[in-house]
């Protein structure tokens, strides 16, 4: 036996010398090309496997011109949102034979256009960017030529660029009309600041299920269960208090329920509550239980990865699609039989 | 101008036909080798800076035998332990010019071994394992030979590998201490399931600070906020109830908190309470906000990406290093002035 390699380290020479071949004799057995009498062959393919020979990525990398890798952009340093996106793309990639570089840009250009530059550097077949809110984001600072990139939870500047993003204002009209079939007729929208599209989108959505909208009942806040404690105290001041909230987020719903809880009052039956995001902890820890609604990032994630998969064979790929959330009501918004 | 070819598509020939001279004086002049007149060399450097040409990185790592890739494998779906991991991991690699293939293999060791066969093909210079709890895990089922591999939140049955953990039972000490400096003398631990290492060894920190252990204060039972408030429940029920809880994480500490609330029971005047995790959106929401120890997962994975780096450059660095805990106070445990 040879001294002790990783199995990466193995070279093709190594194969040849441990079969009793020539080098160009090993090549030909690996890469089934030329003409070997069949015995030739199974002693090289029996070196190589005894060695755990792997045929080197780059080298081929170098020849094809697809390295199989891609980079993924994030400035969310890896959060709650980034995860499932990750998690779903990363699966199809991995099927597809193509590793994932994972890089951390924090929203700073500079060390963005540092990231690029070094999986430009590596030859990266793709580009996908993602961040911890979906709104517009600026041009990378580099010319990416026709590298493909696919932005993902998160949207260009760019007029053609290929954007997948959660449907926030059908998610939004899932939940009010949730609300609208347990025959809630003053429904409260608490959610977060303005200056997010999510915020507009969704605030669009409930507004559009209403045949009419009472603009006392729109309370915008930060992403918080204080703000949702906050939010709700007001609501409850109100002279014709409402009968259902759809909270911006789940968060702010579990403030709400908290305090409709502290005060008595019934959830569902006094007020119905439902929240967005679907983050589980935080809805399945509350008193009831909050209904919500699931962006479905995992699954955003994984059709990131089939249409990044496309754009790399050469299909264009270009405009924005928005992929359907899913309801999953919780004894918030259900009583139980 | 050429076409627009991505930047990361140009090669050395586009650079000599831009600047006019041979391929071999366009690599002399990249590569600073050999005698060029200095008009010459800036004429390629020109040339190679308009073009945006990058030195391909895969034909350097052919050459050099290192990639500049480090593979992480995570059992965690990219979760709540493994965010902060990667992302100090990251940041330090990235300074050192190494970029970080990222790998889900969710508790599947055939998934994993797929990820590891793929990153060899990479001839990743190194790999990380990380996982959703720090206990020990199986050899990965592929041999690596000599290729440095690094255990971060996770152990290994390898006898010499080498692991990067918290330093749980010093963090239990840090917590348990804070309570008996408030005056605390009737001290309860409620937990998680005791076959986590992690519960073991906070228990081990917990006993070791006290003079006398009271067994009936000790409990055990899942991660939730759900277990908290049924432990809660249980502790107030006991003829001599505890005046200070420790709770083996955040969302334990949030149940019991809220219990105690729906009480009535002063926190933290009648009894304290202390977290694990420092886990800010859950902590911070809560009434009072909660007391944790912060396990410093940011650090860790730094520290990590240094010993990886020093590993690649063919240092020792076996055995298991546990970096320390950070007690984080808030409300729950201190009285604001």
């Amino acid at each position: 036996m040879p001294e002790a390699k990783s199995p990466n380290r193995y070279t093709l020479r190594d194969v040849a010398r441990r079969a009793g071949v020539s080098l160009g004799t090993a090549s030909k057995a690996l890469n089934k090309s030329g003409t070997l009498r069949s015995e030739t062959r199974d002693k090289v393919l029996l070196a190589a496997n005894e060695l755990g020979f792997r045929p080197n990525d780059l080298a081929q990398a170098l020849h094809r011109g697809q390295s199989f890798t891609v980079g993924l952009i994030s400035n969310d340093s890896f959060g709650r949102f980034t995860m499932p996106i990750m998690e779903g793309l990363e699966t199809v990639l991995h099927e597809a034979g193509i590793a994932l570089f994972m890089c951390n840009a924090t929203d700073d250009p500079e060390r963005e256009k540092r990231h690029i530059d070094q999986l430009l550097g590596k030859r990266v077949d793709g580009l996908v960017f993602t961040g911890r809110r979906a709104d517009r984001r600026p041009a990378p600072g580099l010319a990416l030529g026709n590298l493909p990139v696919l932005y993902v939870f998160s949207q260009s500047d760019e007029p053609d660029a290929a954007c997948l993003l959660p449907d926030d204002e059908g998610g939004a009209r899932l939940a009010t009309e949730h609300l609208l079939a347990l025959g809630r007729t003053r429904i409260a929208h608490v959610t977060g600041p303005e200056d997010f599209e999510a915020v507009r989108l969704r605030r669009r959505g409930y507004e559009a299920s209403l045949s009419q909208v009472d603009p006392t009942l729109i309370l915008h806040g930060p992403w918080s269960e204080a703000w949702g404690r906050e939010a709700a105290t007001r609501l409850l001041a109100l002279p014709n208090r409402p009968d259902a909230i759809f909270a911006g987020n789940d968060q702010i719903a579990r403030g709400i329920v908290e305090t409709l809880r502290d005060k008595a009052i019934a959830v569902p039956d006094d007020i119905a509550v439902i929240g967005f995001d679907n983050w589980s902890v935080m809805a399945e820890a509350s008193r009831p239980q909050i209904s919500s609604i699931d962006m479905n990032l995992k699954s955003l994630g994984e059709e990131a990865g089939h249409r990044l998969i496309r754009m790399i064979r050469g299909e264009s790929q270009g405009g924005t699609s928005r992929l359907p959330c899913t309801l999953v009501p919780r004894a918030s918004t259900t009583t139980t039989p």
